[in-house]
């Protein structure tokens, strides 16, 4: 029998409780081992939990308890998760998580510890929910050189596009309603700002090609700006607006990684991953394109997930699984504005004809999707970012969105 | 060191070699050892491979060279490859196979024998190709309970029916592309019937549900009868034809295991996976729907598959992988006739309104898909599969087609 402690009893912490006691017996035919747990952390009183009993606010009941071998981290944000976690693993205790602020700030030291402890930190449930994509991506593509992944990582941005592109809802309603439904927090910028969808690409990016990449080096644009108008012009160009965080392999070895919503073709997978689905593609040297899709949160997708991760520790109890990436280096992640882009450009205009040939005059050829009236929506060609950019300012136009297409 | 033997030189095991060779450093970095390829077996000459002075005629080179703790078989068939994989496994050695048909058969006498001498046999390549689908099944599902799985597992018919669905190419057409790009065998019934795509399905059921399910327990119905004029009425339902494999677990504990072609509705994932690509969809009870998507056939991609069971080969030299299933029970799979179905069926007439009488009244409230002509197209309600046939035996007509509704 394994003990293990459960920090945070909040909506994934008692997921995690309910999938280890619904599905126990299969549990432990898979773990090979019974799992008992013998805390659970929470400032909170939880008088009808048939595990009232277990129940504790003091950190160190488990920090001291040398029986307990595996601690379950679901309270989420740094303060005080990055201190528990980390004397958990100096205390040689491997730790689950299930935590993505955390392991994104902080994962390169998180992951050093174990590694010099001989300790497991996993944390599947970190990215995409219930969606296995950690796991087969070290393990399964462990021979292909991975090139690039883009990624539907945010349920809640998801849902609200979803919203907006097939019930014509607009931002702000949509946003109300994910509210109403629970999929939205009241104060959603983590979401809706892209902040979530940057902390997952960043997870994503340091496993795939083995340097941390920190949330402040990844340009981050989130849905706020998104209108109708430019779901409407999506549709006409052959495509639906996602939120996409994305990050590529350049040539001269460092990577551009970008959070922004993005304009994807219909024959795309991508395409089709509606509500608070998730969907991450990955490219590799040998399997080309693998994409992996499912509920990206919520209780019982995200509690299974952090399961999985706790047999697995119990299964690797005494071998640590190889899960590592170095730190990050100067200049490792570029400036996405020196890659190359096409871009979705909005202008609202009282001259249409003038106004276009301002456009054709700098950009050259591009392929407009507007008629003639008070607004000019056109797609550039392909070129480095900066200069596309540059191409606008010098129209004298003020544009009313600038949107990429997926690229 | 590891040494490692290479039985079948093939498309994939060269593929294999090639993955092998190209990505050594990263491999190595990954496996936390170097890989060598001691012998590959083969009866034919390849005088211009870089490793020519390895090749053997004799498997006994392999069998008998205790330095080799790791064998991969990509010979593919039942004969010699059964009797060498088990000699191997038998001598101490572990596998690695893309053999599928191999496991299907005997992949509860393979994993037994593999169990007992403490050794590994793993057979990711042997379903998807490159899409990892059988560790993220095992490992990240650990805490599910898997109910479902539905799979587009054959990418030949699912190039096939794409050619019939996007361009109007009549099934013989199509099938003569295949055959030229070389996606299809000069023989293409393993493939057109649905034996591949049977043994695949056969792999993921026993996995998933813990006992071996054997190739002729699984009803199987090929793509070889499905017309354009069926096609067609299945855009007018608002879907298209994927030929399917699926397993589904009933309340009695015995499972529904199937392979046909059958109509997806757009708003499916899976109605978007064209070509040679294969998904598997999965539903457990906490993470809902989870589907892999990717080449699911192909030199590289195969090969990498492979290769990532080698290196978990590797990795795992002295502990095996919790991989294994029991043996089956008698009536284990139920007769597909006794259970819910939907259908689609199509009858030449030459008398409309009389014969659409007489199936409204067999089949009670039915929804038309024909308009008047000398063609009766129409989706039945659910109902156990039998009953609907009887039905259908009632009204006297003749049908020209019969395809399951997913369902």
């Amino acid at each position: 029998m394994i003990n293990i402690a459960i920090m945070g009893h909040g909506v994934v912490g008692s997921g995690v409780v309910e999938v280890l006691t619904h599905n126990s017996e299969s549990i432990e035919r898979r773990a090979a081992d019974k799992i008992y747990i013998k805390h659970i952390l929470d400032l909170r009183e939880f008088p009808e939990s048939p595990l009232c009993d277990r129940f504790t606010k003091d950190f160190n009941d488990i920090l001291n308890d040398d029986s307990v071998k595996i601690v379950v981290e679901t309270m989420g944000g740094i303060n005080p998760a990055y201190n528990f976690v980390k004397s958990c693993l100096l205390a040689g205790k491997s730790v689950v998580t299930s935590n993505k602020e955390l392991v994104a700030t902080h994962g390169q030291e998180l992951l050093t510890i174990a590694k010099e402890n001989n300790l497991n930190f996993l944390f599947e449930a970190s990215v995409g929910g219930g969606i296995p994509i950690i796991r087969p991506m070290i393990q399964c593509l462990a021979a292909n050189e991975i090139s690039e992944i883009t990624g539907i990582l945010n349920g809640t941005t998801n849902f609200i596009m979803t919203k907006m592109i097939r019930d014509n809802t607009d931002f702000s309603d949509a946003l109300s309603l994910a509210q109403k439904l629970g999929y939205a927090e009241r104060d959603p910028s983590a979401d809706i700002e892209g902040h979530d969808a940057c902390r997952k690409i960043c997870i994503l990016a340091s496993l795939a090609f083995g340097k941390h990449v920190y949330p402040n080096q990844v340009y981050t644009d989130g849905i706020t700006k998104i209108t109708l108008s430019d779901v409407k012009y999506a549709e006409k160009w052959g495509g639906v607006i996602k939120l996409l965080g994305r990050v590529k392999m350049l040539e001269n070895g460092k990577i551009n990684v970008t959070v922004y919503p993005a304009f994807v073709p219909n024959d795309s997978q991508l395409s089709l991953v509606d509500d608070v689905f998730n969907a991450i593609m990955i490219n590799g040297d040998a399997t080309g394109e693998v994409m992996f899709y499912g509920r990206g949160a919520g209780k019982l997708p995200t509690a299974s997930a952090v399961v999985a991760d706790v047999i697995d520790c119990v299964k690797h109890v005494k071998a640590r699984k190889y899960l590592y990436w170095a730190d990050t280096e100067e200049d490792y992640v570029v400036d996405h504005l020196d890659t190359k882009a096409e871009l979705f450009i909005r202008i609202k205009t009282d001259n249409y004809d003038g106004d276009c040939e301002k456009i054709s005059e700098q950009f050259g050829e591009v392929r407009f999707l507007s008629d003639v009236g008070d607004e000019i929506a056109f797609i550039t060609k392909e070129g480095v970012e900066r200069d596309l950019l540059n191409s606008l300012d010098k129209t004298g136009l003020n544009a009313e969105s600038v949107i990429h297409i997926l690229y």
